[in-house]
């Protein structure tokens, strides 16, 4: 029995012997960790948005600011999609993420590519080329979300 | 009564004409918000601290990622705590905060300079260096723990 435990012991830390920047002590600590940074991210893309449909002025330093930030956030919810973080808190994520990794990986890595692109239109500060960036960022997050996150 | 809803409703708008940094549509948004950018935060301080206190072996460039990301996240949750985001959905946060706003102004400055000494000395590359910072950073955050959040 002592055994068993210790062999789960050490497969649990074997399991989270991933880069100092992956590493979650409990996978519940992961699921909160993800979805801030979504949270973070979403609010910031969201006030770009607010300026690409018009609904705020647009202010090219303020687009630039959010777009900086929503640019370092695109990197960061994905360490926390690690081997056994299906479960363990509330999460609308679902268990194709682990079932279908490289397809995961792409989707993800299409929505930091499109950042990086609205990034470098907010600082262009073009605003056509800022609405355009949005669209593209827009529909990355839509296409992951349709796929990899259920319903409400 | 049409003329006191177009009244509250005006107001509301006011009270949310912030800079568009710190426009959020609800309370509850602005309040999610803020405990998402602490969580990112304490997520990647905590692995610096995990090679301050020699949990982990110190890797110069993951440490100065990780403050770099601190750094960042330092300066975003002040925005959600505006007026009136003392209530909206479970908060851990004082009354004290909206009652001494220049106190929780100066507390909330302090912690964002002694990160700016973290990253700075993550970057230095020198491990003594970071160890102060981080215990600096430490003390800024319990500080403001001590006099602005509630127990569990």
């Amino acid at each position: 029995m002592k055994i068993r435990i210790a062999l789960a012991a050490a497969s649990s830390a074997l399991f989270f012997a991933l880069p100092a920047s992956a590493q979650f002590a409990k996978p519940e600590d992961a699921i909160k960790y993800r979805q801030s940074a979504f949270t973070v991210m979403a609010a910031h893309f969201g006030r770009i948005g607010a300026m690409a449909n018009g609904r705020v002025p647009y202010d090219a330093k303020v687009a630039a600011e959010n777009a900086e930030i929503v640019a370092t956030m695109s990197k960061l919810p994905w360490a926390g999609f690690g081997p056994g973080t299906d479960q363990g808190a509330p999460t609308r994520a679902k268990p194709e993420i682990w079932r279908e990794g490289d397809k995961f990986k792409a989707a993800s890595d299409k929505m930091v590519a499109e950042v990086a692109k609205l990034d470098a239109a907010a600082k262009s500060g073009n605003l056509d080329q800022l609405k355009a960036a949005f669209g593209g960022v827009g529909q990355s997050c839509k296409a992951c979300h349709d796929a990899y996150r259920t319903e409400r």
